[in-house]
């Protein structure tokens, strides 16, 4: 196991013997050196989004001072769930290290399974209901958006 | 258009004329009262997670001191990336109302339409590549967890 795979794995227990959440542990990596780390916080924060690779995303680029983790690894105890996943993304991260399987999650209760699901078969997800308003008021904002002399992509 | 879309539309331009991000805006109503609003704040802030859902969510959960968001529904400019949807089914919220399409996104730049390919066929995942080191310090972990006794599920 890479070294740093364990200190995601103390990260983790850390945190869930803190009461900080589930066991879940992470950390961002460049060049070898670790930028970022985090564990699941979702109960001691109120926050149902502070999952361990969120929480090590965000530390890693306030380390940086970018929202760009290109060129970054991370390494974290557990498959990504969809919403980590889709985060690991968005930081431009492109190699993850995992230590277990969205199966070993599911079988002590965690849903990341269920979410898959709905991810990958859209037309019966019945865990959300998406109701689209089509507005002018959108195409007006795409509008000035392109229109923006400082437009700034991610 | 609800009420409640138009006050996501509100904070979208606010956020984007500020230069805090991209164009999006969303807020979050529980019994017809927002409790928590959100704008893209991923340039501002630095942080590639800070998207108008997740923002929203958090400041919500924030207000409520709970990480569930049972009975709340979300209104948001755009259809959400697979973060900000799986952010949403992990907030346990089960209605979204939203006002333009990922192809709308798409055609000015933002990239979930390729997120979401790659959900829908991981197996030409080309954006990240998944590495999996089965370990023994993964199972003791999980055995860990099973045995604490105050374990809070989420």
């Amino acid at each position: 196991m890479p070294d740093f795979l364990d200190m995601a794995y103390k990260e983790a227990e850390q945190g869930m013997l803190a009461g900080d959440g589930g066991p879940f542990g992470a950390v961002v990596v460049k060049d070898g050196i670790i930028i970022g780390k985090g564990h699941n916080r979702v109960i001691s924060s109120h926050d149902s989004t502070a999952h361990a690779e969120i929480c090590a995303i965000r530390e890693a680029e306030s380390a940086l001072g970018t929202h760009d983790l290109s060129g970054c690894e991370i390494y974290t105890t557990c498959y990504p769930c969809p919403m980590c996943l889709g985060a690991i993304m968005w930081a431009r991260i492109t190699k993850v290290y995992y230590g277990s399987t969205s199966e070993q999650a599911a079988a002590v209760g965690f849903d990341d399974q269920a979410f898959y699901r709905a991810f990958l078969t859209p037309e019966s997800n019945q865990l959300v209901s998406m109701v689209y308003d089509d507005n002018p008021t959108s195409r007006l904002l795409w509008q000035k958006w392109l229109e923006l002399d400082d437009r700034k992509m991610y």
